[in-house]
């Protein structure tokens, strides 16, 4: 897996991909260059076994601002519907190659988390955050609809159905108190000790089984829309695969042991 | 929009719409009449520009009680199959009406908020309520089905799964702050102060854009039961649209010239 | 309905099934064996007249420990994809066949209830708990997938995506204040009480009216991916029926005469 990235930090280590957004003095936009390297990177990180886990990392006290509004907006009000409808394909599908990735991605949330910026955060599978994250979706504050990357989806999933319209039609902040309460954020801790939070949790699932994470998230994704009948069949053979792998084996035979089971992803 | 409705209260100003039933001698019960012209009021919304926001008010210190026991639930037990469906049918239709109508629906909460009231309640987009408010969707215990206008789709999203079967199963009453604390109220206000807050919220998305609150709420419908995937490219058209109105541009032209933007809905 | 069951407890009294695991010296694991009797007898229970509410409870102070390693994991990992799919299928269809019943289904949860018994609490239709409660869905922990009979889509729509995904991933075990704060539980009560608050529940559900609540059921399990439009048809073919038996006229006979229903079931 590529670390060479030269529209977001990129850092791989111990089976941990750790990204971050480097424009910290602007507190970290989006702009079109680093939406199509972050689409393409986690495209890639489908066919990769040496990144298990992703951190998305904020960077000096800030997750991100999401869409800069001169490289972005700007351009956008100048576009023609087929560019327009380019761009909101090229951003959806960036949420669609976070979703499919088939590695377990921690948002890691300190300070400002909006728009796009909080549809990542939306996007990825566990979230950490400091007391000090606001995280807004507002779409509607820049004339648009809160119908974004999969926003009406997605979020009422995680938060709830009025919530969710609450933060989509005001725009308003959700603090990060309130994110915790409402099962955005998975854990609030201080902001000094979110990178090791971060760290500890990846390093938790790199131990894996790695190939039962990914079909975990493959199917938290398959199963969105299926009735109750076809989840469980659709689960039957999911699981039914995971128990030819060795790590169900080797989780066995260490319990037999006595011992901690050591996964290999097989 | 037509305010002169004959059985319910309906004041428009200001591009809000205030709604509300009106036997608060009786706790506001639905009546057949109420019913049909609720439903055919907020079928005419969606082709109103007029009418920005909805503000379903309480009245005399209640919600509403639901379908009168003398003037619906009697004669119902008197009519055959081609009937009753004729009524659930139109009942279920001011739900369908409500999610359709294109404007947020604003649900101000007080007091008695039972049956067809709590659905009412819940099929807005926001609700405000007071620490009064006794919210119940009591269909078992006049011998029906927890099934009703939507209530097994619909309140599951809010407040979850577990939650929304004990409240059909029981007919129990959802305390105010229960209902803060599961998502189905979006805040809870005292008792006089809950029309000026929900007077201000309508305020707030009447300020717009107008445009994108209607693809707010249409897609929150729209992508309810389909796939993440099919949901992020109906997102990608819906934001499309968005991004080419006037409001788009409005808001850019504002945050350069460091303004707020003045939305008019196009 | 029988009780004579083999692999597990069953009495049956006053409308109530109380069914438990037997083996409370290994904290109530799951064989084979008693796997395939529930399945049936959660299939049988369709017909039956006499039940009219299901206890799964405790037993010594725990509700289960899941599919046993040494009876269980041990043969599962010499099978073929034949035989794996044969038992996945088999576990997938208890929680059909719990889904399908028709009756409410209160777990009363006490201790360790991991694995495949932390997936009996969640398919069933109510949960209660004691302070004690340790859920854990540890199936990554031995080396397989979080999609084990439904979890990936019926655990999200409990507690929401974002702390699903981290009981999937992690395996970790959520307190009883956790499960209480996110939905999972409906109420917490001390160890001495759980069995009187399970009965007392289960008694209130037997009360009726029996056939709306297995409507209720039945829709809340048939409305789980319908759109909004389908799930209020749905509703309004299923309340009409309801509206045609006599336990909807019972109560609005008693409510005339200001008594209390009393529910036959038709």
């Amino acid at each position: 897996m590529r670390s060479d990235t030269r529209h977001f930090l990129c850092e791989i280590s111990d089976g941990i991909a750790r990204v971050a957004l480097d424009r910290p003095d602007r507190k970290n936009p989006l702009t079109f260059d680093s939406y199509a390297e972050l689409r393409d990177w986690f495209r890639d990180l489908v066919y990769s076994d040496d990144v298990k886990a992703v951190i998305f990392a904020s960077n000096g006290g800030n997750f991100s601002s999401g869409g800069d509004v001169h490289d972005i907006i700007g351009p956008l009000t100048r576009m023609n519907m087929k560019e327009l409808l380019a761009f909101t394909r090229m951003t959806g599908d960036l949420v669609k190659a976070m979703v499919n990735c088939g590695k377990p991605i921690i948002a890691a949330v300190d300070g400002v988390c909006v728009g796009a910026g909080a549809i990542i955060a939306m996007a990825s599978d566990l979230r950490i955050a400091t007391p000090e994250a606001k995280t807004a979706f507002l779409f509607t504050r820049v004339g648009l609809a809160g119908c974004d990357m999969g926003a009406c989806a997605i979020l009422p999933r995680i938060i709830g159905q009025g919530r969710a319209a609450e933060l989509l039609y005001t725009g308003r902040s959700m603090s990060a108190e309130e994110g915790e309460r409402w099962g955005f954020f998975n854990r609030i801790v201080p902001g000094e000790d979110l990178e090791t939070a971060a760290r500890d949790l990846a390093r938790r699932l790199v131990q894996g089984p790695n190939f039962g994470h990914m079909m975990t998230k493959t199917m938290l994704a398959q199963e969105w829309s299926m009735s109750i009948e076809q989840a469980i069949e659709a689960e039957a053979q999911a699981q039914a695969i995971c128990m030819q792998t060795g790590d169900f084996e080797r989780a066995y035979k260490a319990f037999v042991a006595r011992e901690k089971p050591v996964f290999e992803g097989d």
